[in-house]
């Protein structure tokens, strides 16, 4: 039997970076390729007894549930994020499978074939995954280290109309950048001016190293209904609960609600509750607090390998929270080339290229440093600087 | 800020059903209206058990997952399907959010705009939803009691060349009806001479109420890998989990994880875990044969009461299992206006009209016994009883 797909079919790509991570995690190599939390992190106890108060409490909690997702967590988030001066009511909430769902049902109810979108330039590929698969444009603004670049973003608005302006303005995937608040403010002047809209991405905001946090979330400077902030508790409780949350103006998220219960009905309700007892009887703060001093711990340790390297050229961007370095190699370095030596040298990262809107730069890689331990990020690093070291001579 | 939609939010309809639901639970009032499984039968100590087991046992378990679902849950699930006479391997095999995801996910790698769907008539409403959304055109093929009429069937398959025949064939919602096995034979018979896909939607297959089983599932007659068969634990567990599974060729499944990795990455893998405990410590079988117990003495005293009204004209289908009766009143009476007076009287159910694609019965309703007590449903449907007498007066 011959199957006719849809069109869309042909928009939709697998994740380059899934593709890489099954090749490495068939042999015996260590990686910092992947985007994961650390396993040994994760609130074991603390879970396993919010999952048997939302079990036991009410059998209601195990019934069919609301599309816009259980009214205590909403009212619950809506009460953590007005802590961060993002003040919204829950009925601006909707709970998602993960925050990229969130993206998706976005992406559903907004856009059409051919509409275009503005991203920072390289960007979280897997949102790109998405936005290519409902056909749209997706063109890249020029961006330098406080976030995108305020001419160029005004010149590619005016010129290319577009309908949103993605953005993951702290410690980004793949870079770790942080905007600063002046080119945030910019933006929301620019969105205003030009009546369109913001996606604000930020699944790592929690993730802070510096005693100074990050500036505020655009969402909570917006005073005009223009942006969208989604976020998740995949990086500060574990990714397996799939619960995210999207808060924006009521409008939107009530035609993406619509679309949610064509899709999936709703969230498991039963992560949910849990949520909801997890936020109540555990001290989540404290928790990310160590997240947070571990994960930096660990940039510490891979910093100290990566400023070893003998390889004039090599550039790297010191994350001030989040996953990730983002390196930049002498420009004769062909990063997805390279990964073959690496993984023979027992080591892997992701290259930077598929994470380019367009221009990609070869000479790129991303490394994660939230999910080796810190003699493995050492061992692995004294691998990996010896292959970086090599490639100089091999040019 | 006026925001600028895409053009299928015009295509994307709020189930009428929820919309009714809504106005109903804010009063005091017996439903018949929901499609509800009764909660008090919800195995919680094994969930409970379950739960603990999945989040104390491995931290992996608690990590970000495979798109196509948990494996030892895959496998589990071929080897319960195996014994029903279903043969298919674990790869075959796509875990999903419910099987409302499954039907979704079909929809958008199969359909492009303008594509013919046929369907029985009424047929299950959120399908009808997630089909629309993808601007197809659904088309009603004649059905009798023994399922669709086939000459009808050849008919619009020829004239129309369809992507795809929808089929609710086991203890349908809203019908209770169920497709002899001629008819399913004819069904593949004719898919397989036009090469024309089926979709099978079995959320009730396990609720039978006969001591006589079900013919089988066309999947399991399946040769030529022309069917794609969904189910689900929602109403053989609990529904909160939002856990279904698909499965087809694989050409099709792969393409469909490939779309779900950008719309959740993955379902909810606790939830996952926590079945692959349950199907292992907990006589699943044993725990269905008492909802098919309870079910069906509620479904007896719904059909006492039912029996006992003086209208003529009134008909209605002895479901053989799942979760509904579906009525006929005479031609005169319009079940949604009479819906009215029925919430007036303190009782509730679903007009029969948004179930049908086309040339709607207004004069059908559905009534569910799954969700109250044998006590209430006598005292609803005395209740109700009344009403539709006195609807008679009126006419």
């Amino acid at each position: 039997m011959k199957y006719g797909f849809s069109e869309r079919v042909k928009f939709m790509k697998s994740s380059a970076v899934r593709d890489i991570l099954k090749v490495i995690n068939q042999g015996n190599i260590i990686s910092f390729a992947g985007g994961l939390p650390e396993e040994s992190l994760f609130p074991v106890k603390a879970v396993d007894a919010a999952f048997h108060k939302a079990v036991t409490t009410n059998n209601k909690a195990l019934q069919y549930g609301e599309t816009e997702g259980v009214a205590a967590l909403r009212a619950a988030l809506a009460e953590r994020m007005r802590k961060k001066g993002l003040i919204r009511d829950p009925d601006n909430i909707l709970i998602t499978s993960g925050s990229q769902q969130a993206i998706d049902l976005f992406s559903r109810v907004m856009f059409n074939k051919g509409d275009i979108i503005l991203t920072e330039n390289p960007t979280y590929l897997a949102a790109l995954q998405v936005f290519e698969s409902y056909e749209t444009r997706v063109v890249a603004v020029d961006s330098d280290d406080d976030g995108m670049v305020i001419a160029d973003l005004e010149e590619k608005i005016t010129r290319l109309k577009p309908k949103c302006i993605y953005v993951v303005p702290t410690y980004s995937n793949p870079t770790g950048k942080v905007w600063s608040l002046d080119r945030r403010e910019k933006l929301l002047e620019l969105a205003n001016k030009y009546h369109v809209v913001i996606f604000e991405d930020d699944p790592y905001g929690e993730l802070q190293f510096d005693k100074e946090a990050a500036p505020p979330s655009i969402a909570s400077l917006d005073e005009n209904g223009l942006v969208l902030y989604t976020s998740t508790f995949s990086k500060t409780v574990v990714p397996a609960m799939r619960i995210g949350w999207i808060v924006g103006p009521h409008q939107i998220i009530r035609i993406m609600a619509q679309a949610k219960q064509a899709t999936d009905l709703h969230t498991n309700s039963i992560s949910q509750h849990a949520l909801v007892h997890l936020l109540r009887d555990f001290d989540i703060d404290e928790h990310i607090q160590t997240i947070r001093d571990t994960y930096y711990e660990r940039m510490q340790v891979m910093k100290e390998l990566l400023d070893t390297v003998n390889l004039e050229g090599l550039e790297y961007i010191e994350p001030k929270g989040g996953m990730f370095f983002w390196v930049t190699l002498p420009e004769e370095i062909n990063a997805t080339k390279l990964l073959d030596e690496a993984v023979k040298a027992g080591v892997a990262y992701v290259p930077g290229a598929p994470f380019y809107v367009s221009d990609a730069e070869q000479n790129t890689m991303r490394l994660n440093f939230t999910n080796s331990s810190p003699a493995l990020i050492r061992e692995g690093m004294e691998k990996l600087v010896k292959v970086l070291e090599k490639s100089r001579l091999q040019v």
